[in-house]
C-alpha cells in the first residue's frame, strides 16, 4: 500500500455530524479531506462550513476513507471503498464493529486494509449538534483491529484518532461490541422496556410521577430508526445481556414474592453498588460531592442572578439540575460542590436571598 | 368525636423531613402542633426550630394525629394513635396505602376515624432538605379514604391538605397503590435491576459508560432500607408491574432474535410513546422546547458567566442540564428555551464568546 509522507489525503464517506466533525478537525490540522455524501449537498454544506472539498479524489492519491454512514450501510460502504481506493486504509465510525467484519469476510476484498472505530461522541446530542471540529477532543475513540488487519492499516487509523485530539482505546472486535451491548445498548433497551409499558399506565396514574421515571425513560426517546440498525447490528452480544437480566428480573420477582427480607435487600443494594461502579465525571472516580438544593422562581433571569451569587461566593459548581415537579410553580435547583464548600455556599445563597432547602 | 371551632389541635408522630415539615406548615397558619418522636431530641429540634411544641398533648383534647414514621412502623403506630387520642381523626403519610388498612383492618380499633394520605414530596431531595414549610405548596397529596372512613374524619385529613397548601387528589386505597406501584416503585426497580447488571461488567466496560447509562441507574442509588419496605408494602401492585415487564421483556428478546426489522421497530416506538405520556413541567402537556447546547470549561465561575449572558439575552431557561462525559475536561450545558427563543439565544451566546454546539 501507499505510504506517502505527511498526512494521507483522506475521503470521508457520509458528511452527517460525525463525518463532517471529522471533517473539520482533519482540515483544522493541515490534512486534504474530500467529502462524500449520496445526497451530494450535504457534501456541498459541509465543505462550505470548512470541513473539507466537495470536489473528488483522485483515487490512486487517496491514504485514508472514513465511512460515517448509518449503521446499515456501513458494510457496503466499506466494501465498496477498499475496492475503489486500493491503496487506501478504510475505517468506519459504527458503534458496533463485528456484524461490518462477518459481512466482508468472505467478500474479495483486501480486509488488511480495513480496521473499524468507534468514536465515542455526538450521539446524545445528535439532535442539536452541528459539526463541531472539537467533537472527539480528550473523547475516548476505541480503534478495532481484527486479525487480518495490516500494522501500517492500524497505525494509519490511530493517526486519524491522533489528528482529532481523541483518547485512544484499542479493544478487540468482539470486546468493543460487548462493552456497548453493556453499558449503551442494553440500558437504552430497558428504558425502552420501562417507557413502553407506560403506555399500559391510566392517565390519572401518570399525574403522580416525579423525576426518577423521567430520568429511567429519557433516552427511550432517542431515534427508533437509528436504534433499530444499531440493535440488530449487535444483537448478538444484546442478547446475551438481555437474557441475562431476564433472569435477575425473574430473581427479582422472586425476592418480592417472598416474605424473608433479605433476598430483596441483596437485590437493592446490588443496585446501590452498581451505581458505584460508574466512573465519574471525566473518568475518575466518584467524588462524593455535596449537594446545596436552592428553589427557583420560574421566571427570566433567575438563574442567571443565582449563578451570580454562586460565582460572588467563589464556589466551583461541579455539576447542577434543575428539577421542576409536574404540580409545583417553583423548581429545585441543586448544585453539586465539594464537600469542605457546600455549607459556605448555603450560607451565601441565603444572605443572597434565596431559599436553601 | 370532637369537633371543635377552628384548627383541631394536632400531634404529629415522627419529627423527620415530612413530618417536622407538615409542623412549620400547620404551625404557620396558626394551628396547635404537638411533636411526638421515638427519638425525645428529634421532637424537641424540630419544635425548637418552629414546627410546633415538643410538649405533650392533653390526649382528649386532640382533634388530628398526623403519623409520618418509617413505613414499617405506620400501622402500629396508627392502631396506637387511635386508641390514645379517643376524639381524633388519624392519618399518615406513608407512601403506601392498602398494607396499613389491612393490618388495622381486624384489630378493635375505630377505623371510622382513620384515613390515609400521601403527600408527593421530598423524597429525591431527602438528604440535603430539612424541614420546610413550603414543601407542599402546589404539590400533589392523595387522601385516600376506606370503606369505614366517616366523612368527618376525610374532611378533617382535607382540611391538613388545605392547610399545607398541596393540591389534593382523592384516590381509592387501591388505585393509589396501583398507581405509585407504576409511577414509582416499578421504575425504581427497572433502575436497581440495570444498576445490579453493572456489578458483573468489566471495570475497562465501564469506561465507555456515558450520560444514558447514569440516568437510567441514578435512582437505584436510592436508601435500599427504605426502599425495601416500600417494596414490601406494596408487594402485590409492584409483582403486578413486574410481572408485566417480565412478560414484554420476553417479548423484547424475542423481537430482538428475529430478524425481521418489524417487531423490533415496534418496542422502540412503544419506548417513545411511553415517555410522550408523562406530563410535562408543573402538570403540563409537554411543551417541545428547542435545546441550545453550549460548551462551557470546567472551571470556577463559568456557569455564572454564562447565565449573566444569557440573562442579557432576555431569553427564559425552561429548564438546564449539564453533561459531563467520562472522558472530556469540557463539558456541555444544554439550555432548553422555547423554539422561537433558540435561534436568538445562540445568536447571543456565540457573540459572548461561547461555543454553540
Amino acid at each position: 500500500m501507499s505510504t506517502p509522507a505527511g498526512p494521507p489525503v483522506t475521503v470521508i464517506v457520509g458528511a452527517g455530524l460525525v463525518g463532517a466533525s471529522i471533517g473539520h478537525a482533519l482540515s483544522g490540522v493541515g490534512w486534504r479531506v474530500h467529502l462524500v455524501d449520496a445526497v451530494p449537498s450535504h457534501a456541498a454544506v459541509a465543505a462550505g462550513l470548512g470541513a473539507g472539498t466537495a470536489e473528488p479524489a483522485d483515487p490512486a492519491e487517496v491514504g485514508l476513507v472514513v465511512v460515517a454512514v448509518p449503521p446499515r450501510a456501513i458494510a457496503d460502504v466499506v466494501g465498496e471503498s477498499l475496492q475503489t481506493y486500493p491503496g487506501a486504509t478504510v475505517t468506519d465510525v459504527g458503534s458496533v464493529k463485528a456484524g461490518v467484519l462477518d459481512a466482508l469476510w468472505d467478500r474479495p476484498v483486501d480486509l488488511t486494509r480495513y480496521v473499524g472505530s468507534h468514536p465515542m461522541a455526538g450521539s446524545h446530542h445528535s439532535g442539536p449538534v452541528t459539526a463541531d471540529g472539537e467533537l472527539f477532543v480528550d473523547r475516548t475513540w476505541v480503534v478495532t483491529p481484527h486479525r487480518k488487519s495490516s500494522d501500517a492499516a492500524t497505525a494509519r487509523v490511530v493517526e486519524l484518532v491522533r489528528a482529532c485530539r481523541a483518547r485512544l482505546v484499542t479493544l478487540d472486535v468482539d470486546d468493543h461490541d460487548a462493552a456497548v451491548a453493556r453499558v449503551s445498548h442494553l440500558p437504552h433497551l430497558v428504558s425502552v422496556l420501562m417507557a413502553g409499558h407506560l403506555t399500559n399506565v391510566p392517565d390519572e396514574d401518570l399525574v403522580l410521577a416525579g423525576q426518577g421515571l423521567r430520568d429511567v425513560t429519557r433516552i427511550a426517546g432517542g431515534d427508533p430508526g437509528l436504534w433499530q440498525q444499531i440493535v440488530r447490528a449487535n444483537s448478538t452480544a444484546v442478547l446475551r445481556e438481555l437474557r441475562q437480566v431476564a433472569v435477575s428480573l425473574d430473581r427479582l420477582i422472586t425476592a418480592v414474592e417472598t416474605p424473608a427480607d433479605t433476598a430483596l435487600g441483596l437485590e437493592l443494594e446490588r443496585g446501590v453498588e452498581g451505581t458505584h461502579r460508574i466512573p465519574g465525571k471525566h473518568g475518575a472516580a466518584p467524588v462524593p460531592y455535596e449537594q446545596v438544593v436552592v428553589a427557583i422562581p420560574d421566571e427570566p433571569g433567575a438563574l442567571a442572578r443565582l449563578f451570580g451569587d454562586v460565582e460572588a461566593a467563589g464556589v466551583n459548581v461541579e455539576d447542577v439540575a434543575i428539577e421542576h415537579d409536574a404540580s409545583r410553580q417553583v423548581g429545585y435547583l441543586t448544585l453539586s460542590v465539594r464537600p469542605e464548600r457546600a455549607e459556605g455556599l448555603a450560607v451565601a445563597m441565603r444572605d443572597g436571598g434565596w431559599t436553601v432547602v
